[in-house]
């Protein structure tokens, strides 16, 4: 298993955006990664950045996850498979591909009973010590280099992962045809989460923040009725007011049938989880801490299953099948585009301006 | 719809336990009830005194559920069918049955669906205003007096209804051959969940509790290994310890993948669900209060379900099942028999006496 | 239980298509109905003609179902609430509704748990010696008289019920985002199937008929692809001249993850079959004879799921959010309208015009 | 990777019974193998002979598996960890394993969903061209090499792939407590079959066949009934006979739940399939030719789920919990064991002696 030499036109080294130290972000010259078996090289044309990047570069760590050593951040790639490593059968140069940023074992017990984003020992971009992709040229398993039907340019084909997880929360939530929906929080994954729940068939999705331009956006992009909790009314009379309001939710004893907490806010969480109506399913998607309150007379009462999400296993076909047919727009959720010089300042894009969902870095040179 | 004539030797009244406020109970006489087009009349010859009911006498509520007028308490009721009603087929008189003691709209989205545990117009026995079943008569739906071969007595069919609890749980747990369960707290729900969960196949059954004679008898029952917790010790140390112990867990790495908490204490739902391993199921039974902690990282990393359970529904067939095969002992669950003028003590025997474990009434004149 | 008095509009009698004997159906002068307890009276402005109609009126017969006295035909109708019995409260005189045509006992084993489809002791239209709704007003059932909003028309109301046969049939194959489906037969069971297979979020719905117009139809109704049959080229071939061929199915590999199978034909049936992918259902919904082949080998290599539908249960909730979203178009199925005089013109179009899709009785005056 | 030298004790080649030709198997002396990365070297003490096996044997093929080269039979091996290979850490030298003997590609569709048995790269045992174990040494996965408790002999570690066969199917019937379950056939999948129902919870478990002797060894096995076939009485007919004879059905009314068609015998499936109840769910595990007949009409009308089982996936954890609880007892299939000169013995056994139900072969010398 010699490593194949790489095309001529692929050059030596390439520049990485690289977290060195909390809040520093240095652009290095590193080497061009040789693809190992089943692996193809991936020129990196667009990397979404994601709430958990931005975690990463304000405090250095995640939970038990610290970054020890310079680690190049971003786990949302979209690009084009530049050369291929040996043994590799799935793809040809040229091919637009969506990069899955966590590669499990494959062999472990969760892996065999198909639940690969449970693997303990998966390796995942930019989750320490693994390298992310703010970089030019990124390796791949083949396996998990998805290809994208041309229609979808690399900005979308970056998008795919924040998609993947609405589609594995509304898998969670088995949300379907005729479902009615709760969405907290409109944030880069609440939103695409309202939109996957109405490509699942939902009839209600409402959508819920403090932010009036989110919510606005959240109603471009199919949201049936939002709520403003920016007030301090509590969610239950929140949905009241609006059940009575100007623009209603057109369900009047709405109920949700299943919730997506995409917010991560420990008193929403709790509160949230209230409203669900009976043999409904609360999917917590939102990080928020160690500890949320759960209401337990609630969930023994109407017996609400409650659950959260880590990553997700098996979205890539769905996602595409969405993301091609139009379904979901992922181009609105695009509020800003960067230089990889300037990655820094997309990660500190949404503590500048308010108006920011989801900022992407172009890695490619102009 | 005339009611029928009941046969000469029904006498016209009866002796009921009757709940007329907080920690009062008398036996008062009250009319033989008439049952009504589809009830048989059940002669009552033994009833389970259950924690709802205790917490009935002594606080005259449970949550939203407020004692109002006198109420006949007790809703785990054996017996035998002493008349029938207009328009009934399925049972003959001196038929042994176990009666479920809630019957359900039969028309709502919740019992079409077959979740009639969540009929919002049930009613069920001993729960305000509906009166219960510590009498000596009582007319029941004849769908809902499950007839129970011989071998079973009027004691166990009474205690079909804790069992249907044990079943309920552990299927909501999807607890099945292999599986490892985690059953915190001893007391008689937990005991029959223990039970069942070895029924459904579990192959390792850990019980914890604060009392040993409860745990000697876990283990008499079936649970493979029993933790002591009332050193104060939190959970995963208490594991750990028996794990290395004279009667271990047999299995050194145990993670459950299934809890079925049945202490209603909330400390320990929360420190509990910790340690659910990867997709399991946390089912919590034991009611306690309005807001318990959730371990949201550990609910994420793991995607865990939580769930709690409201009663049961469709489990009876399922009961009678495993206690006619014996592979669920009734009998040993029950610690205490009570004529029904002796009914308070029934209700006050947990607080007196640490042994308690199922005080049974037996309301037929000895 | 004294039946109400009707509203003084109300005549006393009203016109009815009756079958006396195979191949005869009368126009008869009856009793317009009075609403029992929980009934509503529906003026029935809408019923759509299913096969099982035409078969009685052909056969006298459907299988063990035989028509052994004068029975009214008609089990697809959509109308207007025209009075309430007694004991009714979810309605509203003037509501449309569209009624559900099998009331199930709600009592028995397959109904308590949520498959009242099953239910042995059904009462459903039209199924002797139940009369149907080919009638002025039909008494129902206040919870089977399912209200629908006022965009959905009398006859798109009439046509929920084979809008819900598609339903059924998607649930019970699993459609979801992304499924790719094969429909074997374009008659209105197949035509709905294919929508809503699409409303389901299947991104290929590939079509089978003999007929070119019903393909043409199929695909301004949202099929991907369409294959013509006609020729007797066997299903396999078929699907890879259609694969190369003009209008080729997108997915050059497509293996169905589900077959609704519509056309009834037991060769069709078994040819259909062996398409499916691994871990594929098919959903037999056509009916077709007592027996037909199943290929045993490709069923255990690639673990197909084989299953029948029997009505639905619980669909309309979902047939008129489909309906109602535009998700599913109702009104192009209908292709010819009669009034009641000349409904069985409606029973034998099929036989005479083969451009009939669905034909719609309208049985009020004109 | 350089192969790691085995031990010295290991001899450098060993006996292997190979199929040459139809109906020809040679002892041949073959190189022991090396086992590679992430395998170890097993010794193997028993192997199970199944059907498929003796089918290789006689007709050189299965279906579309043809033997082009001389193979070794076998794959039901049970033995002991002889050596480790590279990059192993499962398990340690004189570790007891019984190994499962497909390996997936871990990395297709199928894999990724948990079906690895639909892995149709899948590498499997004495499946042309692949080697099986009917020798004295083989190289196996770590992974697919499971351990098994010491109170397991290497002759029931080997038959914990046809009781994997049984969970699979019972899974796949989802046989739960309570359940009532038809086993047609009464061989050794049959036997195990049942055995893995009552384990599973089933308290009515009715085999048929048509050899008392294998009906004899069902009832002691656990089957609650059985019923002799043999007359030619249809199977509804000889299932209301048993009911009403002296070893009766204890359920009067015998309607399963759950069909594991072991026989594969075609007129034997769709007979059986029309006695399954409503909801109930059809296991086809029997390979009996290319087509039988499937009972539409009743598919239909009950809503019949139908299923072939292809192998199996995950059941080992589940398979060697039973044997080990002694809930399933591999011993008592055991009639007849050979040396692995006597190999062929094995294999025509079944044409020979009608008492035949399980042969091994003991490759060790003696």
């Amino acid at each position: 298993m010699t490593a194949h030499a790489l095309p001529a036109h692929i050059p030596p080294t390439m520049r990485a955006a690289v977290l060195t130290a909390p809040e520093t972000l240095e652009i290095q010259e590193r080497p061009v990664p040789r693809p190992g078996p089943g692996q193809v090289l991936v020129r990196v044309e667009a990397v979404g950045i994601c709430g958990s990047d931005v975690h990463y570069y304000r405090h250095g760590r995640i939970g038990d996850f610290v970054v020890r050593a310079p680690m190049i951040l971003g786990h949302e790639p979209g690009g084009t498979v530049a050369a291929l490593g040996p043994d590799t059968s799935r793809h040809q140069v040229g091919q637009r591909v969506s990069v899955e940023p966590g590669v499990p074992c494959a062999r472990c017990a969760q892996c065999r009973r198909g639940r690969y984003n449970l693997c303990p020992d998966v390796s995942f971009h930019a989750t320490p010590p693994v390298d992310g992709a703010l970089c030019e040229y990124i390796a791949a398993d083949e396996d998990f280099a998805h290809p994208v039907p041309d229609k979808l340019t690399a900005e979308e084909a970056a998008l795919l992962e924040p998609l993947s997880v609405g589609v594995w929360a509304c898998r969670k939530g088995r949300v379907g045809p005729g479902s009615r929906v709760l969405v907290t929080g409109a944030g880069p994954i609440g939103l695409v989460a309202a939109q996957t729940a109405r490509a699942f068939g939902a009839t209600e999705v409402v959508v819920t923040d403090v932010a009036p331009h989110r919510l606005d956006l959240a109603r471009q992009l199919g949201a049936t009725a939002t709520v403003d909790v920016g007030g301090g009314t509590p969610l239950p009379q929140a949905l009241d007011a609006v059940r009575a309001g100007e623009t209603p939710i057109a369900d009047t004893d709405f109920e949700p049938d299943v919730l997506l907490e995409c917010s991560g806010v420990p008193a929403v969480v709790g509160e949230a989880i209230r409203t669900v109506g009976r043999a409904g399913r609360a999917v917590l998607v939102g990080m928020g801490g160690d500890t949320v309150p759960l209401p337990l007379a609630h969930v023994q009462n109407f017996e609400i299953e409650v659950t959260g999400t880590f990553r997700y296993a098996n979205t890539w076909p769905t996602a595409i099948a969405l993301a091609a047919s139009g379904e979901v727009d992922l181009d609105r959720l695009i509020t800003h585009r960067y230089d990889l010089e300037a990655a820094e300042d997309a990660l500190t894009a949404a503590a500048r301006d308010r108006t920011t969902v989801k900022p992407l870095v172009l890695p490619q040179p102009a």
